[in-house]
């Protein structure tokens, strides 16, 4: 595989907090959207990784379009629930900052909701629900796009709403926590570019024509011959179902705080002012006494020891692959393809001692 | 139409609310669990609706697996998160006073959760969802289906978790509410069995065979020959997506209150001890001053405004078309098929008067 680099998940975070502390971002700060950023490739979803700093994060400092030193305001504390403004801070931070802010408050009054607006993008919506797991909560993301209009609604010609993903984490016991990390249409954007860099044609079901003919070209997408399906596919297997979800993570997560809204956006369609919906709930506030934790590990163990249909494909749960890769990851180093490992390097020349 | 009866609403309801009071419910608690039933006749969304009434409802009665005097008790209080046992009072009315509790704490505290444990079962998840609408709040509502069994993991043989359903309502403006009411599973067990009391066959993509093949007897499914396929169908196009999402609704309704869980139950995968979520959020209280409104009436007004693919069939958001088939239902009475019309009337002959 001459054509990957592995890297140490160490050096790649040193490195990308390096490349975000010269933008401006405090070390704690650069830190933590470092390793948001880096969670894509360490659990083999780089789709939402490394591959976004040149093309989405740094053209966000670049452009004046994030504020490096932007603190969260607190526009309205209900003490359980809280309105914010992020005021352009990296939504990669600024995500797990709300996060902190929700886990803190659920462990007083058993869960704790953050709205924020104005946010930039928040990487891999799993990680930030992943750090409430980490504390023995339940965390649930939403995130729009900001005005950002990517699929249309079913029977509808303009595009309205992002991807909206939607993401929900939990402990699971002895294995790795239930995480849940969906776009709400049936792939991310960044699954049909990444094809698309890659040259390669995509399944029938992703993309579809102006007259819902499927497309196989990933290269469509952006010539805008094609849009993202919604969860679901066809009206009949259930893409009604699709498009309301996106719709419910557009109202909980940037209706509710009063974020830019795909559908009426006045920003061109770009992914300005984003709105996020960080929920955390304390399981054992509400329950005390063990018994979740305990509950929930008899759920997992039930579901991984379902019999599988293939003996030698166990039945896992959604977290545990990307728990799976990323052991494997930290100990051997995160594969990058060259081109990306040579893009870091020209941001951060150290690097090349790596390869 | 001989085959179909015009019930009017009115007479539906209290000829409903009359065989639930006969059952031994207090008389307001009748008429609201009357409400939910025939909510879904009302909608059109008759898989959920009277069709439960001597299939579902009635027999819990009979073999005293619901109580109809039982009081909800509240095992903790946390201002705004309650932790809650329904000591298996008719779930079509606890559902509604969750819903109730929550939207008084939200109105308070700018949401309120409320976990229910040993619910049976709640009708139509978006008619709960919708009496927070219709109090200007945000209503989300999952229940999972106590220790049924329907469908399986992908991969797996055993079938582990029900059909999960979630709903979300949301004012929207001059509009009717927006509500999403979905089973996380491609269509719900009501709309195969439907198919096969017709005699219909149903498209490929509901069912699937043990290798994953296409069924479209809707009988192979009480046969135990088929399951339920999740939403997004196969791995390809989502289907881990729609078991995640089964998965979440099995995480926020069941595993947080101890209710029962479908993959470790001991009841022998019956529908008892079903857990509830009502999370109602009050956005006038989160970000006071009208905005929401506002925001909320642009935002769907734009998507009704979408160019549509067919000039004919103007783009709609998920509870539109059933806010207009109740429109029409409550001017013209509620269409019932003859033999469901029997059924009720045997239990409450005076509706043979109507027909």
């Amino acid at each position: 595989m001459n054509d990957t680099v592995l890297v140490p998940h160490r050096t790649l975070l040193s490195t990308v907090a390096g490349v975000f502390a010269e933008r401006g971002l405090a070390p704690r700060r650069a830190e933590i959207a470092a390793e948001a950023l880096c969670h894509g490739d360490l659990t083999g979803v780089s789709s939402h990784g490394l591959v976004n700093l040149t093309r989405l994060y740094l053209p966000l400092f670049a452009e004046g379009r994030t504020d490096p030193l932007a603190e969260l305001e607190i526009l309205n504390d209900l003490g359980a629930c809280l309105h914010v403004d992020a005021h352009e801070a990296l939504g990669l931070w600024a995500a797990a900052e709300a996060v902190k802010i929700a886990t803190e408050r659920a462990s007083r009054f058993g869960l704790g909701l953050v709205s924020l607006r104005r946010a930039t993008h928040i990487g891999c919506a799993g990680y930030h629900a992943l750090r409430a797991a980490r504390q023995g909560m339940i965390g649930l993301i939403a995130s729009n796009c900001g005005g950002q209009r990517i699929a249309p609604p079913p029977g509808g010609l303009a595009a309205m709403l992002g991807t909206n993903p939607l993401s929900l984490a939990c402990p699971a016991g002895a294995g790795p926590p239930f995480v849940l990390d969906m776009s709400t249409t049936v792939v991310p954007t960044g699954r049909i570019r990444a094809a698309a860099r890659a040259g390669d044609p995509i399944p029938a079901g992703w993309l579809a024509g102006r007259d819902g003919e499927p497309v196989t070209d990933p290269a469509a997408l952006d010539r805008g011959e094609a849009h993202l399906r919604w969860l679901g596919g066809s009206p009949e297997t259930g893409s009604y179902k699709g498009f309301g979800l996106g719709l419910l993570v557009e109202v909980l997560a940037a209706l509710l705080p009063g974020a830019a809204l795909g559908p009426v956006s006045d920003s061109g369609g770009r992914d300005e002012d984003i709105g996020v919906l960080a929920l955390v709930i304390a399981p054992e506030v509400l329950r005390p006494g063990g018994s979740f934790a305990a509950d929930s590990a008899r759920l997992f163990r039930a579901l991984l020891d379902c019999p599988p249909v293939d003996p030698a494909q166990p039945v896992r749960y959604p977290g545990w692959p990307e728990a799976e890769r990323a052991a494997r990851n930290r100990v051997r180093g995160i594969p990058l393809p060259r081109a990306l490992f040579e893009e870091l390097s020209a941001l951060a020349p150290e690097l090349r001692e790596v390869g």
